[in-house]
């Protein structure tokens, strides 16, 4: 995916995020879902980025999300793994797990299957936690799985670079 | 990075590994150092992943490693983050905290910082664990960051594919 969703190329962000973080004194810790570590492997491309990211949660299966990051099951057969409530959990979980000021978590449907009327291929959630602070966004994407996924995780870092600012 | 350390092309490759997880009713999981998310990210960029990819634990900072995969701060200390006993107790860790029959590790130094003589940038450990059985290996890889880290969540996914067929 060579354009991006923000008029900015891929590293770029990356970097200006953990740049931000790095003069605040922040800890980067992700929670990924549907992107399977590709918010990670995005932001640890940046040469240094272990001055400022610390590691991350990768909770494909829905009892990952449960067990590793404190997701309720009740919420997840209530609400589904790609809604609000799942994100804001996952984005708490890592914070808390990594003892971090900043986790970004991500949950969505990647498609090509899985999309339903209520939650077409494409719909993901993105919600940066700051400090005790959420920020959960719902984003509806378009085109392929790669696209999609690589849209999450530039909205998320997106997202966490302008609450930072 | 077009080209490929094994002459497939990357998505083949992890196709080809969930295939053969799919069709040996096999789960995978994934620990990562240096490749921060990468191979998680490859095996789920492939569709239907989620029958065979359970999660994984971005291991970036050593207390990670420490707390979530069970490698002891003795071994850390003794032989460095990046060495055999660190990426055999990661894939340990892993098979254990995701209950999975293969656990991918890997642990290396991606630079362009961070070499020494013995440890120089581009060393990297692997290691599947396929039940109880570790395959260590250590590979010495060439080129930039991006392309270090790539054959690193390639030739992690080459031996399991060796080692599983």
């Amino acid at each position: 995916v060579a354009e991006s969703t923000y008029g900015e190329n891929s590293d770029d962000l990356a970097a200006v995020l953990l740049d931000i973080c790095r003069t605040k004194k922040l800890k980067i810790a992700v929670a990924e879902s549907c992107t399977g570590g590709l918010l990670g492997a995005r932001l640890t491309t940046i040469p240094g980025s272990s001055d400022v990211f610390v590691g991350g949660v990768i909770a494909y299966a829905d009892d990952v999300k449960v067990r590793e990051l404190g997701v309720s099951e009740n919420d997840i057969e209530t609400h589904g793994a790609v809604s609000e409530e799942v994100v804001r959990a996952m984005a708490v979980g890592a914070r808390k797990k990594f003892a971090v000021d900043v986790a970004l978590a991500i949950t969505g449907v990647a498609g090509p299957g899985g999309g339903t009327m209520e939650k077409p291929v494409g719909l993901v959630w993105i919600c940066p936690a700051i400090d005790d602070q959420l920020e959960p966004r719902k984003i509806q994407s378009w085109g392929d799985r790669q696209e999609i996924r690589y849209r999450a995780a530039q909205a998320a870092m997106e997202l966490a670079r302008r609450l930072l600012s």
